[in-house]
């Protein structure tokens, strides 16, 4: 995935040492946004905090956007994930239960989609268009497997349930934040036993 | 819908003539939100471009956040809403299919939603809280209903289904924004399927 989110996120500096400096420059924004929250904060005061200068900040993200965008795909990149799972229900709730468990991360999220939205995002509408289109083809293509061997209900089109999932798991994420009685596990699980053929 | 979110968002100016005034910087400010967006907009250009003072503008309104909010329950009452329906998965369908028809509403729900995770918001996160406690109430006995008379699964519980249904739909409407081609409504029915007895 790191790869992918570089090219669209446009990273400069492709030596080595650049790279580092990046990276180094990510985590320390990470922790700032922790703690502070990206609403209302400009580039010029994310370089103070993190102690960096305005023009070092500005050598490698063209914008506040791109730096967010770039900062939310570091912390995704740098979670744990659990390597070679099929796409599907399980992963997704597996995701989303994680998310929830980073101070943050799902505000930040949040914060950069309804961004993107906006006509004049650039960097963020290509990375959300993007990152949706990816997961959605990954989970379409899983959950098509799982209708030819009769553990999902091949009654409706895969893509939809694709979709679906997202939506859902993105909804929950914030419903939960802002009332945790939700139970954001338990509700996709239930989505989960939607799924299942009729027994 | 209109009382209980003038009670959250705090309305000031409860004389006749200060409500008519407040609700004409309403109606202007919903234009400014359409054209430009509601991202990194400051209270005093908001007061600029509608025509009114900077200090008109806070007597109606304490922050830039409670304006917003009042932006978008305003936007929300203004629209035909077909009275007396059943709250239900058609509502839902019907309800996010409107929204995606008004320019800048979903950005501008997905904007102040993102900004009521933020720590520091107050009045976004009551608004939201008591939004999304109040759909998922009204669902849930609707869908309590459905289950009685047969005609949504009684196998999991309404209240998981409420939230799935909230979710799915503020999801699916980014996605959509994103990329139309992902099927608002069809994506919605399929999910109105999943939610049948088996036959």
């Amino acid at each position: 995935m790191a790869d992918a989110d570089d090219a669209v996120i446009g990273r400069r500096g492709s030596q080595p040492k650049g790279v580092a400096r990046r990276q180094e420059i990510l985590d320390r924004a990470i922790e700032v946004f922790r703690a502070r929250g990206a609403d209302g904060t400009s580039l010029r005061k994310i370089a103070e905090e993190i102690g960096v200068s305005h023009a070092a900040l500005l050598h490698y993200f063209d914008s506040r956007e791109q730096l967010l965008v770039a900062v939310y795909a570091h912390a995704e990149a740098r979670r744990d994930k659990p390597a070679a799972l099929v796409p599907g229900i399980d992963t997704m709730i597996d995701a989303a239960t994680r998310n929830v468990e980073v101070p943050g991360l799902v505000t930040l999220y949040s914060t950069l989609l309804a961004a993107s939205l906006e006509s004049r995002s650039e960097v963020g509408r290509e990375f959300f268009a993007t990152r949706f289109e990816r997961l959605r083809a990954e989970l379409t293509a899983s959950l098509r497997a799982q209708q030819a061997e009769g553990t999902v209900r091949d009654d409706v089109p895969a893509e939809h349930l694709a979709a679906l999932i997202i939506a859902a798991s993105d909804g929950l994420q914030i419903q939960w934040l802002l009332e945790p009685s939700v139970g954001l596990e338990s509700t996709l699980r239930t989505l989960g036993a939607l799924l299942r053929p009729p027994a």
